[in-house]
Parts: C-alpha cells; structure tokens; sequence
C-alpha cells in the first residue's frame, strides 16, 4: 500500500447563482484591479489517501467527493491525485 | 489584450488548527472510508483575468489573492494561470 496525496476542488454548477464570488467581483475596482471577471468561489480539499495504485487512490477520493465533501445536484467535483508519498 | 484563466487555491498555513478538516476526517469510519488521513479544507476562486501576458496574469491573481482573497497571517494562496482563452 502507498500513500497518495489528493487535492479536490468543488465549484459550483456552471448557472449556480454564486453570491461570494459576485461580491468578490463587486469589491475589485474599489481595490483598484481592473480586467478581472467571473468569479467564482468554491472549495478546496487536500488529504492523503492509502491505496494500491493511483487509480484506486482516486477512485476513493471521488467516492468521497460524492459522498461527503460536494453536493452533487448544484457542485461539481475534480480530483487531482499529486504524489506517491 | 488577451484574457486568462485563474484558479486559485488558498489553504490554511501548515501549523494553523483546521476545525472543518477534522470534523470531516472524524466523519470518514462511519461511511466507510479508510485510509484516508490529514484532511485539509479551503478555498478555491476562478476568474478571469486581462492581461498583456501570462506573467502580467499571474502578477494580477498573486496581488488579488494578497489583497483581498487569502488572510496572508494564516493562510497561504497557490494560483494557477490556466489557458489564453
């Protein structure tokens, strides 16, 4: 068994209204950055995962995904598997 | 003018107590997952950015993150430029 380190984004639907990342985009000229445009906020998860290979490493991650860290009907997931440890 | 990618990843600084993280790592036996250790939440935003060039793009995201995005005390920011749309 190796270890595997999984980093996960989860983003909302492309068409999920998305308040933080417009309030984000609201604040910029005030900051003075001008020229940056759809944002979007999401989250982001890391951990390491104890797998034979990497298929199974990421196989576990996106199970986790579905099951736990994004809500499937409004986010979308992707899974990153980076290392073997 | 051309327009970029951004994503960026900001993640709580090594060391920094990650309440969310290990609400969900305590979380992972009783769904049956195994295995999986050293779990880490954040944040993730995606933008785009008009630059001259990816560098310009990457300077724009890095100040944004720094002013705005990430709290520099305790968290640490990751930005990718992805793609010249």
């Amino acid at each position: 068994m190796a270890v595997f380190s999984a980093v996960v984004e989860v983003r909302l639907r492309p068409g999920i209204a998305d308040p933080q990342g417009a309030t984000i985009e609201r604040a910029l000229p005030a900051l003075g950055f001008s020229g940056v445009t759809g944002v979007r906020a999401g989250k982001s998860f890391r951990f390491a995962v104890q797998a034979r290979d990497a298929a199974e490493a990421r196989a576990t991650a996106t199970a986790l995904c579905d099951r736990l860290l994004a809500n499937p009907v409004i986010e979308d997931s992707l899974v990153t598997i980076l290392t073997e440890d």
